[in-house]
């Protein structure tokens, strides 16, 4: 099977969903579907639909396993090659090993060691090529030329209609679901949700979120048809693919009820949120329906059932805590300004009694005393504290600013539209 | 009621705990006990019962949420001041709120503006003091000399009745559970769980477990009774009280099975293992019973239902962030090495070209040329980088010794006995 020899844009029917569904029972974990804590301090009814909770940590583990049960015996013969971001591959890695299917994985350069690792230790032959999905892909179609093993794509039917067991869960947790919003990828999750969903309450919303940084759905409604969009580095990495899938949009075309598109900001704040406030990991990726409630993108949903789905906690320890310090950073509780220390013996102290005054608390103090643009008697100090939150930030600078008036500030740039957002 | 009419050490009952599960029904989370997924790397059968996922993350709320629920009408009437290190003092915060009754919570100086911002955002007055449990304590009851306020404690019988449904969802969601380990704070959660499961189900194990930089419970079972122990900074915070609660040493006397004392290097691995490996998020004092399976210390248990309590997610993101990377370093995957660049041009780019193709990632390079101990041509480089796993770390340090010999690492350190660990 797979998609090789369908020649027009494929179009996913409910009724491959639910063998998949099927066919991938006992396979994956039926993941909870749980209200977000973050609703008492929101006039929203959200719940979390925690699919980053599969063993490998991401619903790519319905779409391959699916693929791997329906073409076990050919797999097992000629192997197959991933091309991935990082979930897909994961899921192969693991769902390969589980049912004796050889896997190589086609992985970025960039990819953080401890991932590649999981990989290998999971059983797949790992290669590390290029910068994008579709260098990987490229990379994967030439190693592949004389098509000896088997090309697996989140475009691939089997794996759209694994996906789409995603959804036929969540109408069963929450048969009072009112909407769904989907992270996008390469549409793949969204086009499966909205079939898998439609079908089973015909009156149920489906909404996509992406990344500002990538918008490739947006761009592909605009145009009626997939379009490369340029790859920026950005928060959420997993949703990394140029375009869109053929069948993925073929799909989706006519039947999505709104995509949204998601501030950079509130994805770090969201990776925060469901952090602190679920104890959940989720990725940038992940948390792209849950960062487009925050941002107030859908105020129409105010009082109904919304369903965001957390589709990935793949994100690497060391990007994790990147990201928390960035989120810090936008929700006002991580602070940096760059000062001339006065000239006298007490500067230094005058400096410290200002910010365990206001309890903030000492991150980093670096000075400088060289490379600075001012008179020869003066250290610069450039400075780095924790506040409580944006409240306390604010009235800390300004009294900051009051006692030293040539102060900078560096702190992470939100629009007024982002005060909306939480903390 | 309250533990202060009472002259000798009280003894906890089942009953109690029975009338606690019946009293808070509704009111807390039925957390979910899920097969932990760290048990395809390990030889045991390892369960996780996710109290961290309460709504203000951790099983203080069962404790606090039946003392408010029996004491009501008082409560509201006199107020209550909870000295705590914190997880009581969200949970007190949290149902205070939603009981209508007015709360002071008393919290070491040093807490986390977050934190103490958290209790104040759900409508407890916050007051910060000292830098240890016994400090608020002392504080608490200071501030409350006149009585007016009702002072609650952990060793309180009706809060440790309310842990004591922790133990009951244990063996009714796994009757099968074969031994219960659970982390010590004050030694209330111990106690009730050995009262509730042992009267489920007589033949389960109960074990404790402390971190070894605060092992009051150890202390305290060679001396016959509670004893005071320094408390030391250590990354399992929430467990930092100096002494067992004499109602918690009396019930737990005799009855506990084995009590662990767990590494600090494994408190960190197991906040990294179950971040990356379970996508949840816990605190050093809520992985406690998880990391001292991971550090080898029951043997006996391997091919037993073994449910790891966690207790607590309270960890705070700026925290989080530093625990992950004090973690990495232990795990060996980051690395941090000082050396003199050699003292010619291409100096920095073979060191340069030595990372790269050992495909570790750079995370940090400082170099240094006025304090040095060397000669003044010499510049000195402090790099940081990140590594895959132990093995390649050590075959790359293997390899920078070769080039420069005079290179001096600085790994966060590891007992050969830690070597037993994961990753």
């Amino acid at each position: 099977m797979g998609d090789s020899g369908l020649e027009k844009p494929y179009v996913l029917s409910f009724n491959e969903i639910k063998q998949a569904a099927e066919r991938i029972e006992g396979g994956v974990i039926h993941t909870p579907l749980c209200e977000a804590k973050i609703c008492k301090y929101m006039d929203y009814n959200v719940y979390l639909k925690c699919d980053n909770l599969q063993y490998t940590g991401s619903c790519a583990e319905r779409g391959v396993r699916n693929a791997f049960v329906a073409q076990k015996e050919e797999m097992r013969e000629r192997g197959v090659i991933v091309p991935s971001s990082g979930n897909m591959a994961l899921a192969a890695a693991y769902h390969g090993g589980a049912l004796k299917i050889p896997v190589t994985v086609v992985l970025p350069d960039r990819t953080p060691p401890s991932q590649s690792q999981h990989c290998a230790e999971l059983g797949a032959d790992v290669i590390l090529f290029g910068d994008t999905l579709e260098d990987t892909m490229n990379y994967a179609k030439k190693a592949n030329r004389d098509g000896s093993q088997i090309l697996l794509r989140s475009d691939d039917p089997l794996v759209m209609a694994g996906f789409g067991t995603l959804g036929i869960e969540i109408i069963t947790q929450l048969p009072e679901t009112d909407a769904v919003i989907v992270p996008v990828a390469t549409g793949a999750l969204l086009a499966a949700t909205i079939v898998a969903c439609k079908k089973l309450k015909c009156t149920c919303l489906i909404y996509g979120a992406e990344c500002a940084k990538v918008p490739k759905m947006m761009k592909a409604l605009q145009a009626g048809h997939p379009v490369a969009v340029p790859v920026v580095p950005n928060l959420a990495q997993g949703l990394n693919a140029s375009t869109i899938g053929e069948n993925a949009f073929a799909t989706i075309k006519g039947r999505l009820d709104r995509m949204l598109v998601v501030d950079e900001a509130f994805i770090a704040r969201a990776v925060i949120n469901i952090l602190e406030r679920e104890r959940l990991v989720a990725d940038g990726a992940g948390v792209c329906a849950l960062a487009a409630v925050m941002q107030g993108l859908v105020p129409e949903l105010r009082g109904k059932r919304t369903v965001c789905i957390v589709s990935g906690g793949n994100i690497d320890s060391g990007r994790l805590s990147r990201t928390i310090q960035r989120g810090l950073g936008v929700c006002g509780r991580m602070m940096r300004f760059a000062m001339a220390l006065p000239d006298h013996c007490r500067g230094l102290e005058m400096l410290a009694k200002t910010i365990a005054d206001e309890r903030a608390v000492l991150k980093s103090l670096i000075t400088e005393q060289m490379w600075v643009h001012s008179d020869i008697g003066i250290t610069w100090a450039n400075v780095v504290v924790e506040t409580a939150n944006e409240e306390h930030a604010t009235y800390f600078k300004s009294k900051l600013r009051d006692l030293y008036p040539t102060i900078r500030f560096a702190m992470v740039d939100i629009d007024d539209k982002n005060k909306l957002g939480l903390q």
